[in-house]
């Protein structure tokens, strides 16, 4: 399983995370129709988008899902393409670390190239995306080394992880050593870091032979390998194991220990589609400014994201406002406070709307 | 039918103005659903509570109400008290004068007492409202004169219509004559109104024997009074003579051209409910300002009126809005803009919202 690799390129297969529950789209994201199953800027989800966007460049059959029991169904019926068997369902949310390593195992990887994708971004140039993962995948295979694809940032976004720069490699290609993982930095450290041209968004894309990874884990995160051990050794006890593997993200358990990461710049217009804020910033917008989807009618209102999943939206004289309507609620929010959805989630919890989470 | 006032004091009986179509609560009232059937600060329509007010002073059988052929039934069934056949259906609206005169000829109130209140306004304190609408009534049956109740102003309104008094004559009483009517003012003229103490609120409520306001109308507005005739004569061809009556306001048509009006003044905590606005300065509110209607979730907001008639309304960080839900639509405005709905609902009858009003 953890042989050398092939000499001659390694069949390229996609892991898409789809395990999130976010919460930031609320009311539209719920527990059991996360972001990764909405159609936030399209009429495809942003799952069926992930497959797509890979679709030319790795086969269906080579593409595996890992989410959680309960959305393990409903991404069946959105990945059609997919062999069922390949959307594996956690039985309980352990982070990254676990998820991939798990996965890996399911996945019979250890001499593929694996690139392990989050399933609820977003891509406009995806013909250069695939470019970018082609490539990282070819070095990923040549050198037999974890690759990251970093995001070039394009404002000083503080609320993102950056992956800090160091010896460039390969000229031509971009390909430089990742130095450090930088957590997400206040405003003025985002600013040094953009102005500094030394450091990328992490966008928790990386690539990977199997075997390499499962490798790394076993040496960064032994406790990880013991419980997959068991879970071969006792599959009938997966949930027993599983819900005892540490809950670690991929970063912190392997990635910021590997001193030999790389990483290739990906310039194709990615979106981490973070808020309601974020998604006005991607739609098209009205001549007063305002972003709409659904039947909408605005009256000397500007710059507002206006999104009717049911029913009408009337606004007026309002600005920069989010105004999201569903069957059961709607949601009014500053686009400055957008991040503030989640801790009114957390409050509708405590409270009497649970049957709106 | 136009005989002088008996001596003893005339049975009072009441004519509610209910035809009113209004706009300025879209979403929540709609052409087949007006401001009048709505439960706007109560568990209880406007139009009952105009009735129940009145009922210790004026018996059910002795309550009229003139309104629509399209809300006549839903009427019916608000006013189970009131004897069917005294709710009228007007064919169509005509404005006021058409409206009173038409119901004071089918309520054969020559000799009574009758007075005129709009079905859809709001009053505090309902005893202090039945003794001053008693007086008038006593005022209007001794001396066989249109006796109006003005509203004490209590800021400097620019939307409403006042009454310029005149000369006092009866200091216990506080009857005064009407001097003139007043257009809506300006801003500047509202508040020399105001601070002048001469101006009362015209809040649309007359007293008068019915035999004296038909005189008066046959006399200001002869043709009203042919058409009544007409009508009369043909019953039959009601809704044709009915569609050639003047729309005419029974301010323009009969009260700004009468010389003995006079007045009592009204101060009861009286409200025309014109606006969201207007509703959300009468709610309670929370500790943080908010005032709200059904189910609502709000987090660092301020000051706003959030009225959930189905679903839940989430608001975070908004100040000063008003925020109104439906089945199908939800509204949201600056309560400082909230006149600018009557506008929303005229641009939505031009667009394809058309099952929305």
């Amino acid at each position: 399983m953890d042989g050398r690799p092939s000499m001659t390129q390694p069949v390229l297969k996609a892991l898409i995370l789809a395990g999130g529950g976010g919460t930031r789209f609320w009311p539209l994201s719920r527990v059991r129709r996360p972001k990764q199953l909405l159609a936030l800027d399209s009429e495809t989800s942003l799952i069926e988008r992930t497959a797509r966007r890979l679709e030319p460049l790795v086969d269906s059959a080579d593409i595996w899902v890992c989410t959680t029991r309960a959305l393990a169904e409903q991404i069946r019926r959105e990945l059609p393409k997919v062999p069922a068997e390949q959307i594996l369902a956690e039985p309980e949310g352990r982070d990254t670390a676990p998820a991939i390593a798990w996965s890996l195992d399911r996945m019979d990887a250890g001499g593929d190239v694996v690139a392990v994708l989050p399933a609820d971004h977003r891509v406009a140039d995806e013909s250069s995306f695939r470019t970018s993962l082609a490539a990282a995948a070819s070095v990923a295979a040549r050198e037999d080394r974890v690759m990251t694809l970093g995001v070039v940032p394009r404002w000083p976004e503080p609320g993102f992880g950056y992956l800090e720069l160091g010896d460039v490699e390969d000229e031509s290609l971009g390909l430089r050593r990742v130095a450090a993982f930088k957590e997400k930095p206040d405003l003025e450290t985002a600013k040094v870091y953009l102005d500094s041209g030394k450091h990328l968004w992490n966008a928790g894309i990386f690539v990977f032979r199997g075997g390499r990874l499962l490798d790394l884990i076993a040496e960064h995160a032994p406790a990880i390998d013991e419980g997959l051990r068991a879970i071969r050794e006792q599959p009938e006890q997966l949930a027993t194991h599983y819900s005892r593997l540490p809950k670690l993200s991929i970063d912190f358990a392997v990635m910021e220990k590997c001193d030999d990461l790389a990483t290739l710049p990906l310039d194709c217009g990615w979106s981490d589609l973070g808020s309601w804020a974020a998604l006005a910033e991607l739609l098209p917008a009205d001549s007063a400014g305002n972003a709409t989807r659904g039947r909408v009618a605005a009256l000397e209102a500007r710059d507002n994201l206006l999104v009717a999943d049911q029913g009408t939206i009337a606004v007026i004289g309002v600005s920069d406002l989010v105004v999201v309507r569903t069957a059961d609620a709607v949601l009014v929010v500053g686009k400055d406070q957008a991040q503030k959805v989640k801790e009114l989630v957390e409050m509708l919890g405590r409270g009497d709307f649970a049957d709106l989470l």
